[in-house]
């Protein structure tokens, strides 16, 4: 076959079929388009992941711009050359002692996180049994295990065990704690049983439990009974409720020094910043100090949630600090967002294909700083704009 | 088949397979473990990337410092959501503009942009022709990606050609810049003839090459003339020349148009801390301001290897700014390394399995501030303590 010699349109220019995919995005109003925002905006923001409000605090920006200029803009190099440092040594102490694990290793991001825990721990032969509302960074990290998957139901302990039954192998199950897009937590405890059951280890993505869930915020695998386990592991992200970025992997230390000696998202990628690392210790402390945040975070979700289902919306009962709110259709979800926005408001719009359910709806995070005045300001936007089609009879 | 009653040993505790691994690990020599580093040191560093020696800038840590307090600690949530700000966008312009390219996305990790790229620009049917040599970040987004992957021979542009015309779809040819290992360049400008006379895109990580190819660093695109080209992209990271953490994908418009809209890594990740952003921003702004740093980088990663190959090392001629030097084995490197450090160098250290060749070596980085004493230093320190088999007759 002569590629050379081919009269083949799509391949007439290298990227010419990105034209033809592009056409079908815009035709299906589904163009995404970056939306930068300025530092300061008189808009209500219940769209990100700060759910402590630690983001803007002045102990963790002033803990970024120490760290900056104590250890540089980088970390000059992969964790296993240059790039451990004694801040990056410090963090991974307290987390791992925050979250009531034996040992915990930080990388540049939860997505890297993800990619590392899960391939290092489902080897060749091995079977991962993954949860289908799971996260794009542990389907990725399956997609780039050497185990094999199986795709079980969401929420579903019993098709985990049908799964888990049918391999002898090492087997791992792996989900989120919170799951991102309906806010609902994972039956960790039955998980746990089932897995325990079939002698599987249980990897937990904790990103949306981490300072919100457990004592303190001390996340899913602590609120539980189940951290320090020696079957279980958790990855954190930074950049959520610690306001920061990067990710992190906790679990016994015989699995971290595995990750060391094998994940290749920690092996060939540089170190994380020290600014990332100096922002998440010091959110970090600020948490243990003020322990109350996590529940006052847990409190603006469940009143978020009672004053949306008194409206008559359908919002599903958040088991952390995610409100989801069903929309009737994608459109309508598009609108409704936009027409918050609009309202000084912004929240997220989740819809297909980036859901795995199909159900558009709105994504509302709690934040623990929320005021009363902001939390009613709020629900009067969301209702006041709300399509006719979003009220249940 | 029922797990639960089987009693197979290696199923006897979830995680216990990693004890054999292990195991295998300390009797072979290969246990890597994390030594972290204080901020302050005697020891000369010739292993990490801080090419041009801005990790430690106070322009780029004051950049770092400034965007956390400005910004905040994190970017709070996906680039699609609320973490793409005016900094993000005013990185994007200033790299775009600077390395010659139309547009320019940045994501958290070098990691994560060629995760990308990568997927992004291979889709169901297409194939991805890669370099035996690429490194690890390139391969997983070969495996990622729903495309097939065709591995050909180190820098090797007739194979190749050879591998694109088996194909009729779409296609891309992806490779390093500069290798990471032995510092050797791609064959950038025949790639792209071949590329061409075959209408495959290519996609080249210039991780090693920004700031040290091409005119004031702009990178080995611009090196070679290819920066801009409709059917070009290039990958970067923010972490090695520019001192900071961080990756970056440069292309055309529509190509970043498109990762917008369908690269998992950029899309469910949280964009990169204002930090980095900040820090990578100063110092891409100091390297314009202070273009020769690029040229000094070069001239030091030159006189190392003349001087190491007059005493008898075989080191490779570096076309950017690493440095390796060959050892005898395995083994000898590992010693040859330690005794280094022993006497206050630190070089890297590369041994099977993390090189696909075999080979192992020593892995010098060239920065641009070191001083001519400290050259001599470190080449005085090589020598005295290479092992016999280092020397070539």
């Amino acid at each position: 076959m002569h590629r050379q010699a081919t009269n083949d349109s799509s391949a007439a220019t290298p990227f010419g079929w990105i034209d033809e995919q592009s056409a079908q995005r815009r035709a299906a109003g589904l163009v995404r388009v970056l939306r930068p925002r300025a530092a300061e905006s008189d808009r209500l923001d219940l769209a990100g992941n700060d759910y402590l409000g630690l983001s803007r605090h002045p102990e963790v920006t002033e803990g970024a711009a120490a760290a900056a200029r104590h250890w540089g803009g980088g970390a000059t190099g992969s964790r296993l050359v240059t790039g451990s440092t004694e801040l990056h040594a410090e963090l991974e102490r307290e987390l791992a002692e925050f979250c009531g694990f034996e040992a915990a290793l930080v990388l540049s991001s939860g997505y890297a996180a993800n990619l590392a825990a899960v391939t290092a721990l489902a080897p060749h032969g091995s079977l991962i049994v993954s949860d289908a509302g799971n996260h794009a960074s542990l389907i990725d990290g399956c997609r780039l295990a050497r185990g094999a998957t199986s795709v079980v139901a969401h929420a579903d302990p019993e098709a985990v065990g049908k799964a888990l039954d049918t391999h002898t192998g090492p087997a791992v199950a792996v989900t989120d704690s919170v799951f991102s897009v309906d806010g609902d937590a994972a039956p960790l405890a039955q998980l746990a049983a089932v897995c325990r059951e079939y002698r599987a280890g249980l990897i937990m993505d904790d990103a949306h439990g981490l300072g919100v869930l457990g004592a303190g915020g001390r996340g899913a695998a602590q609120a539980t009974g189940l951290a320090g386990d020696p079957d279980v592991v958790a990855t954190l992200t930074l950049s959520k409720s610690l306001g920061s970025q990067g990710g992190a992997v906790l679990g016994p230390a015989k699995v971290i020094e595995h990750l060391v000696n094998t994940a290749r998202t920690f092996i060939f990628d540089t170190g994380l910043a020290p600014a990332a690392a100096g922002a998440a210790l010091a959110a970090l402390r600020l948490l243990s100090r003020e322990p109350e945040r996590a529940a006052q975070a847990r409190a603006v979700a469940a009143e978020l949630h009672g004053r949306l289902t008194a409206a008559g919306l359908q919002a599903v009962r958040p088991d952390a600090a995610v409100v989801s709110v069903r929309a009737p259709s994608p459109d309508e979800a598009v609108q409704w967002a936009a027409d918050c926005r609009a309202a000084g408001l912004v929240v997220g719009c989740f819809r297909p294909p980036s859901v795995p359910d199909g159900i558009s709806r709105l994504r509302l995070t709690a934040r623990a700083t929320l005021t009363g005045d902001q939390i009613e300001r709020a629900v009067r936007t969301i209702e006041r704009t709300a399509p006719a089609g979003a009220r249940t009879a």
